[in-house]
């Protein structure tokens, strides 16, 4: 499958590029502008331009999925994480939509839900807001919500679970690769989970769901 | 003060726009091409120009109010509804907390709902979940949720009520004039609800919510 990275340059969104390089899959990044290009073409990923504030269906045209990794980061004001990580997300979707790509995988967050009053509430509500419309949408959608992010090498061995409000940590390594692993494994389509670190690995703990 | 009416070329924006001009405030008119300028160089309004579907923060700047009076229509397919109606609905929010612009006016919709099941459930949908955004910002808002438009002239009489899923028909005069009115009515600030037509004095009506 043709695939795309919303959000490649990002800490997960690299990461998930690399491990599509050495998969059966082909993957494109979209990036917000050229200065990013660089980190792509050392990996011979193809590159699409693409701003989540502004329109984006030329660089989801022709795609066979989404991998949605973007996110506006915790130095930016809120406006933007309504902005990118709940508009932003909604648009790609029904970009998805409008292309005829049927595969859409978010990378949402445990806690992440509309009515959220925990301590990062506006991150919590954008990105459930996002999550709710995915799940209205007729897309082959998957929600992977991982814990808190850290970048310690990953041990390939996690805990999924449906409960929404877990909490605990999660290794980028691991993450980028349950989303990746995710594409091959159709019981994934229309489920939403939480990834955390564990014992089980990735694809056995993902063929459980 | 200085009205920002987004959408106002359209059949009930056209209406607002003209009543401010006779009113203590300043209306300005978004409109997405220039094209759509003369009707609002003739009534002698200044127009800004802006598209939705993209970043509109240049077009909010310096506004004291913005009335939201855009829709996707029925003619355009679904996508639109989501990018228009909901996702630039709050984009325009979003802009407006930015901005510093305290008030806002949205035209609703009976019905609308984010859980709607109605017979244009996306509208509703789509309505609601705008809705839901705005009265969980800090904007002095209000939400003006008329039944089924129709043309007929304005009878300056309604029927308001916090019946969010009442059926019934609203004149775009009477809608229009209500809008114009909630901005002189600080007792309308965050109120949500429904207009129809009725007996009672728009400016009575508005006053006993």
């Amino acid at each position: 499958m043709r695939v795309l990275v919303i959000g490649a340059n990002g800490l997960t969104g690299q990461r998930i590029a690399k491990l599509l390089v050495d998969s059966a899959h082909d993957p494109v990044a979209m990036i917000r502008d050229g200065s990013q290009r660089a980190t792509f073409d050392d990996l011979g990923v193809p590159t699409a331009l693409g701003d989540l504030e502004y329109p984006i269906d030329h660089a989801v045209r022709g795609s066979d999925a989404v991998i949605f990794a973007a996110g506006s980061g915790s130095s930016t004001g809120k406006d933007k994480t309504v902005l990118v990580d709940q508009l932003g997300a909604i648009r790609s979707m029904v970009a998805a939509e409008t292309e005829g790509v049927r595969r859409y995988l978010m990378l949402s967050s445990v806690g992440a839900d509309i009515h959220s009053e925990s301590r990062i509430a506006h991150y919590h509500r954008a990105k459930g807001a996002a999550d709710e419309h995915l799940m209205t949408t007729d897309l082959d959608w998957t929600i992977v919500a991982p814990g808190g992010l850290r970048e310690d090498p990953g041990t390939g061995t996690v805990e999924v679970s449906d409960n929404h409000h877990a909490s605990g940590l999660t290794s980028r390594d691991n993450l980028a690769a349950a989303l990746v692993a995710c594409l091959d494994l159709p019981n994934t389509i229309g489920k939403r989970f939480s990834l955390l670190e564990g014992e089980t690995p990735i694809e056995e703990a993902l063929r459980s769901l």
